[in-house]
């Protein structure tokens, strides 16, 4: 019955590449001086020339300029540097925070502490698809609102924002703009060249490359203070020694990735939501069809346990997440669940699927037809059975 | 002339050791699920093992509790947490802070922002060898003081603080003690079980580790906020997808030192101060003899400049560094050699070697060979020269 694990969870997109690893190693073993040394010796500039080509690479990506990307550890970082950053920078214009009521932890958790320390926080409802209501969200910029923070798509149910029109919307009202695109970078095209984005996070993690690895986009002249103070690297915005290996192997992760990738994730995850809904019966799809990152399904199972599902697929080899990747830790229903409406057992009953460079239609099948007959098992012996 | 370069830089510790390499491997092609979904199934499992491994480890080889340890990005954040994290929990008590006027810039920056933000700072002074005026420090304690940070030992004269004493005096006078310790991080004998220090600060490039991984040891109910906001991770003290390879790696690299290498590196070191302050004339040492890091030298090449010697140094293929790790870039004397009484010129003479697993005794005769030929061929040009 055991068999080695198929990750159909958040940690999917987190097994390296082995061409990201091969890409390191130089700079683990052989170029490893500190690149802030440049004027120092040679090396120095090898290894100053590795992140500024690194720079390069990601900023072309996403249609920015090099010097408004900079390296942080990875997402909750860099979304913690926007959010204070920003905040800091302009609490003497006011100090009122706009954002949604579904983001993940590092921007919810990060303005929830502004607030307890004064800020006051408008936070927008979201349908019940997961879009953010924009009647609200323009009625609710104020004279002294300084920032509006709403994600690109959503973590559990993958629905993708209007980040072009919110962008719009913030800069005529004159409001800084930041977004998490942490599940949409290189899995939906950006061009920051054409948004009204101020502030963007995202990662290395969520396209194979290194863990402890981030990026955070500042548009040039936005105000910014500095998260994490100390040297001057990054453009004076983010002190600290660089992680060159890491910087590397980042943009050897961006360089890689099929241009069709995308599209394939999204056959898999369409054939994933078909058969599941078609094949299973009493299951509902969480989030919208069509603006949906093209690695994520979403789907509740009626009248069963979702962490009954994921222990069983378990013992069969598979992993699949419930709630929130931070927090399944919690057995706290999902903010994101409650937000568009669900109940709590529509909440704990739902499971999402992470599709991945590593995943095959062979595997899908294989794990529809083991829910399928684990759900129906669960329901058996359910107590929230239909019959009781 | 050109040669493969050699470190003899703040570079030398960073080089990767490729058992560490070795370590991390499946944590990035197998076991590389996010460590917080342990709930949810048996992968999420083993990865929140190897962290908690890991954290033992390096617990165990500073004698304290794992719950007491956090993983960051690096030293600079560290220092930020600490710093940031201590003085938000207490300000409501006080808003003074204390320094040395000698601290790397992570701590140094850390506080003048703090400073430029309303906190009053104290700078403590050092003597000529660098050892903090510990008179100057007790009476500095004020009712309203609620952090002191003063380093472990200087990063480029290499001088180690009584941290014992330091940590003592907070203690009775109830002030917070945080202590920056990136480089006698396992260089040094560190027990925390017997040490009066709150917070400190280290990091696994130091010691052949990945770099992009630090560690901040929190004392147990010690007043912090997090630095960077978002999921429970860390024992709900720093929030992010964990590094699970880096942390893995970081664990590594503290458990194949070996017990002596300490001492080795300070007899390499010793045999590389004999030999230039004995065979090449006007030079000095800076910092303490016995009160040393074991890896550091630092010596002042009068009449001569040291941007010359590294730029001549890396023709040969020698890393070394003049000034700051952090700054180096730029030209500016350095804070430390002005702090300890030196002259514009004496800091732009000086030159720090630092040493590590990979020198040999036989790298540092070819260094001071070389130096000593460079030095000799500057001075006869130099306009700082004795005859002129």
């Amino acid at each position: 019955m055991f068999q080695t694990q198929i990750y159909f969870d958040n940690s999917a997109s987190t097994r390296l590449d082995e061409r990201v690893l091969e890409e390191m190693n130089p700079y683990f073993f052989d170029i490893y001086s500190v690149a802030t040394s440049e004027f120092a010796y040679s090396m120095g500039i090898e290894a100053k020339e590795a992140v500024d080509r690194s720079r390069d690479i990601i900023a072309k990506s996403l249609a920015a300029k090099p010097d408004e990307i900079i390296f942080t550890s990875g997402s909750c970082e860099s979304s913690n540097a926007a959010i204070k950053g920003a905040t800091a920078a302009l609490s003497s214009k006011g100090k009122h925070i706009i954002t949604s009521k579904i983001e993940d932890f590092p921007v919810l958790n990060t303005i929830k502490r502004l607030e307890r320390e004064g800020f006051e926080v408008t936070y927008i409802d979201v349908d019940d698809r997961g879009f953010v209501d924009m009647a609200q969200l323009e009625s609710s910029i104020r004279e002294d609102t300084i920032l509006v923070s709403i994600q690109h798509a959503n973590q559990e149910i993958g629905t993708i924002q209007d980040i072009d029109a919110i962008g719009n919307l913030c800069r005529e009202r004159k409001v800084l703009f930041h977004t998490d695109a942490t599940h949409t970078f290189m899995r939906v095209p950006i061009d920051l060249s054409n948004l009204n984005v101020d502030f963007m996070t995202f990662s290395a993690h969520t396209v194979h490359g290194p863990k402890g690895i981030g990026g955070l986009f500042i548009r040039k002249d936005t105000p910014f203070k500095k998260l994490i103070d100390g040297g001057f690297q990054e453009f004076n915005m983010r002190a600290g020694v660089e992680d060159i290996p890491s910087i590397v192997g980042f943009a050897k992760a961006v360089q890689i990735i099929p241009s069709d990738e995308s599209k394939t994730l999204q056959k898999m995850r369409d054939y994933l939501i078909d058969r599941v809904l078609s094949e299973i019966p009493d299951t509902s799809l969480n989030g919208d069809i069509s603006k949906r990152l093209p690695q994520n399904a979403n789907i509740t199972f009626h009248y069963v346990e979702g962490e009954s599902i994921t222990l069983h697929l378990d013992m069969y080899g598979f992993a699949v997440s419930t709630g929130s990747a931070c927090f399944s830790k919690s057995l706290e229903a999902s903010h994101v669940m409650m937000a568009i409406g669900g109940s709590h057992e529509d909440a704990h009953g739902s499971i999402r699927f992470s599709l991945s460079r590593y995943n095959t239609v062979e595997q899908i099948d294989n794990l529809v037809d083991t829910i399928s007959k684990i759900v129906q098992n669960l329901r058996k012996i359910s107590p929230l059975g239909k019959e009781r």
